[in-house]
């Protein structure tokens, strides 16, 4: 018998009105032939989470009383990084001590352990496995934890819907500061393509145009230089000198940011939103979508990845890859240890968590 | 010899300020084999005829010296019906008596003849074709003077892009009752599709209501009513009647009034926006974009058409076929016959257009 903590909601909320700890026991000693059960090595904490707990997500768990809660709950989180310590005796797919992260949204990552159906991890290398095939580095507990989200929302804008022409095209984003930006300047410098990063002016702006470069930013813009008609021109060298275009747009702020970087795009040119941080809607003015045939779709990684298993492991592989080989940098996490017995309870973690989050990303480790 | 006259510009700006008539001479004595020579039977003002002689918009004729202006100049008009009444030794396509329409913009159609090869044209039946092959009805001269842009429009955002399923889908449309808005409910029933057209309120609401539902219209509502919470159940009901979903949106105005239909639209729905009456931009709410997969994508069937001469005919024969069958009616223009030696000059005639677009669409017959 396992002692299991997970964290849960039986009403949305406020995170800090709404959380609980659901103790649970999870027999280790009877598994079905295709179960696994596995210990959480890290689970962090992502916007959607917490709207999810709020209930302003579109996409959330089912509430259930398999936990053991009094009332039907839905336990938290998203995504996560998984050992796993046992297997039934069908199972295939994994050996104990294998690395796992939930194939699925909805998993319930805040929690000490799971007993699941093998269906519902995709295996990652750990890093003595990473080891044997002679890579460089294994996977660290932050990456393997945030994996699913943010570089898989990078790779797949850059590469699933405009084919890009290594060498010459570019990609333009607002929001290049953002995990999911920084993760695009590194993904598009590997895969040859040209990157156009809007940030907001700041007092250390150049420090920030540094770092971003370090990550092999191709250029970086203040949104005041990417709405001046004078820098246009700079801009237009830019992009001529590669001989290709501006082909790809990718907005996670909203209003008249994602009509500036909308503008940038070459005909027929595409901008993809993934977020919204100004609050604002996309404004696109009409002579943009008629005469230059721009078009301006939504990307949500939940949804792409749900009937698309292959689709994912691949993408997956790829970001395995390259964290293996030293490539890709992850975006740093502010690292809490949950100690079991400890002083705070797990849900108190997380609430502090989410109160943190403004930050950086938090990631609760085990 | 024939002496024909053209309207022309050589500098842009108000149509009052720039227009001048060009008389030249067409040798109709020597033509080159695949020459034609047509006249004009008429030929109307389009807001997109008025934008190119300002310089405002992106397509334009070049300017040339060939009408034997002593400065480049450029003839006006992009739309007209001619009437073959001489061709050469080579031409196929042609015998003197047949109709034509331009095969692209750009042509120059504020003219009483004009000397063309036989590719510059199209050819449409005339009236006693039509009778021959025992169609109950002719092309009238606004029918063929006015196909290429609103029909083709219509028929083609309905048609091109998302296939809608006859008896169960919708699309919703704002400026229900202008020309192309009227097209659609037509050709939307034709087809077997739903529609749902929203106009602004108005002290005759009900009479333009019914105008709208003889023509075909299924739903009819104001602005308001779209805007509504709770009057959104009722469409949803009527949705829910026919099994289907509203997987288009046609946006001819812009601003809120595009919101309101883009909101409307099911799962993975396309909005396609084809004018902003209303000078606003294209807003849509970041959770359209992401968690409804809705795509916002501009319509231009100047573009569409331009290297597609097949679907440009096929779009054609389908709309002829219409009209010789009495299945659709045409938006009616306010006609105004030019008499060569009259009392106004042929530019004058157009000026006069121009100042009369915002009363109706105007066409000048010869």
């Amino acid at each position: 018998m396992i002692t299991a903590q997970a964290v849960v909601y039986s009403q949305h909320g406020e995170p800090k009105d709404v959380l609980k700890t659901q103790t649970y026991e999870i027999d280790d000693e009877n598994l079905a032939s295709n179960q696994i059960v596995v210990k959480t090595l890290g689970a962090p904490v992502n916007p959607s989470d917490i709207n999810q707990i709020q209930g302003v997500y579109p996409s959330k768990p089912e509430k259930t009383t398999e936990l053991g809660t009094s009332e039907p709950s839905a336990p938290c989180g998203n995504e996560g990084l998984f050992e796993v310590i046992k297997v039934g005796s069908g199972v295939s797919d994994f050996k104990v001590g294998d690395w796992a992260i939930p194939a699925n949204v909805n998993f319930g990552t805040w929690r000490t352990h799971a007993l699941a159906s093998e269906e519902q991890f995709i295996q990652v290398p750990n890093p003595e496995q990473s080891k044997t095939r002679g890579k460089p580095n294994g996977l660290t507990i932050n990456q393997g934890a945030t994996i699913s989200v943010n570089p898989l929302t990078a790779y797949l804008m850059l590469t699933h819907y405009v084919k890009l022409i290594p060498g010459k095209d570019w990609f333009i984003q607002n929001g290049g500061n953002s995990a999911v930006g920084k993760y695009a300047i590194q993904i598009s410098k590997l895969l040859g393509f040209n990157s156009l990063s809007v940030i907001r002016d700041r007092p250390n702006l150049d420090e920030l145009v540094s770092e971003l470069k370090a990550l092999g930013a191709d250029q970086v813009i203040t949104e005041e230089q990417n709405a001046s008609k004078e820098f246009g021109a700079t801009i237009k060298s830019w992009v001529k000198e590669t001989g290709g275009e501006i082909k790809l747009a990718l907005n996670c702020i909203g209003g008249k940011n994602s009509t500036g970087i909308a503008r940038k795009l070459a005909n027929n040119g595409l901008m993809l939103t993934y977020g919204g941080m100004s609050f604002q809607p996309v404004i696109l003015p009409t002579s943009l979508h008629i005469f230059k045939n721009i078009t301006s779709s939504g990307f949500w990684v939940t949804q792409l990845l749900k009937n698309n298993e292959d689709l994912k492991k691949s993408t997956l592989n790829q970001i395995v890859d390259w964290y293996e080989d030293g490539k890709l940098r992850d975006a740093k996490s502010i690292e809490t240890k949950f100690e079991a017995g400890g002083e705070k309870q797990l849900h108190e973690l997380y609430i502090e968590g989410v109160t943190n989050s403004s930050k950086g990303k938090q990631l609760i480790t085990f």
